[in-house]
């Protein structure tokens, strides 16, 4: 992997330590994004309104803001980066138009080919080969933090239901969507215990161990 | 109304004061009962993990419960009163099987009629003719207290979307059902309010004000 310079023996002892968590916001009715989604409405109809807590009220929500961005690599959906769909604009540089909000490794997942990119602070590595494959290359990428589970909703999903997330942390907005890209679809057998809660004015945040 | 002795002028008064408040434990998927409900099983399949918080983690939960039966008056729909459908067998009187857990008027929605019950503390009044006729009823039932709506997610619903509920009590147990009676269906063009919200280790507890 680019920068690792650790010896493969080392590995096995970090990967096992790593902590995969699912940071993601939901709606009262259990929607990450609203119908539609598009380029110009990234979060589908209304969908904005999840993430009111981040942006209208930063200062109450500073700690669960702060551990958002703590993990060490972090891996998303495709069009957590993008509108796109098919093969790649290789123009696009990611939804944030300059710098990301990152500064750590990430992993898009993509069935579409496409070269790693280098943005400011952020490297961008596009995985064509599943979410195992994924979550190889960001335990290599990390030291002693987390990985990072972004979102949408199907990434989430998929590596719950894999067995492979060890805490959901979610982020309740008071707003239904009604329609959208669904959270729980799938998962009625999974075992949650909740760990840790708090509500500000705009979100309650509520963290769950997942009882693999 | 039995035991009314306020003349009908005060009345006017007292209803538009009294506040409406709707009080349910959902699955963290948003049912508030499993599928298969029956005689055996009340709250359905798995169903009753979403009480843990109450039986036991009670002193824990000691405010919200106290709140929980706080209410002068409670409305309910037929399932939370006994697993008949159709016609009444008179001998059921209810879940509680002896005292029930009120002690205050409790307006019980059915569309057959029955003679109401007078249970130890509990005045039980089966209403046939509709939620609006149930809400007058309570109104005339409560002094300067709260009215309930202790479910299930159909009676809250439709209180909700009728305009009548002031503020929706929602306790989020960590339990997926995955089927059962969902409380979301059709509630898409709600608006809520944040107004508090904490943890407890089985169940996170929040408070919207309804913006009708």
């Amino acid at each position: 992997m680019p920068g690792n310079s650790i010896e493969p023996s080392r590995f096995a002892i970090i990967n096992r330590m790593t902590k995969i968590i699912a940071d993601i916001t939901v709606s009262l009715d259990g929607f990450v994004a609203g119908p539609e989604q598009s380029l110009d409405n990234p979060l589908g109809k209304r969908g904005e309104l999840l993430h009111y807590w981040m942006f209208r009220d930063a200062e109450q929500n500073k700690p669960e803001i702060k551990l958002l961005g703590s993990h060490e690599a972090y891996i998303m959906g495709r069009n957590m980066f993008g509108p796109g769909r098919g093969e790649w604009d290789l123009d696009w540089k990611g939804w944030w138009g300059g710098e990301p909000p990152y500064h750590a490794p990430v992993f898009v997942l993509t069935h579409h080919r496409r070269e790693s990119l280098q943005l400011q602070g952020t490297r961008i590595t596009f995985v064509n080969d599943g979410i195992n494959s994924a979550l190889d290359q960001a335990r290599h990428a990390v030291k002693d933090g987390s990985i990072g589970i972004a979102g949408g909703a199907s990434t989430v999903r998929q590596y719950i239901l894999a067995g492979l997330v060890d805490e959901l942390r979610l982020h309740i907005s008071p707003v239904m969507l009604g329609s959208g890209e669904y959270l729980w679809e799938g998962l009625e057998h999974i075992n949650f215990e909740q760990i840790a809660g708090r509500s500000t004015k705009l979100v309650t945040h509520i963290s769950y161990r997942i009882l693999n």
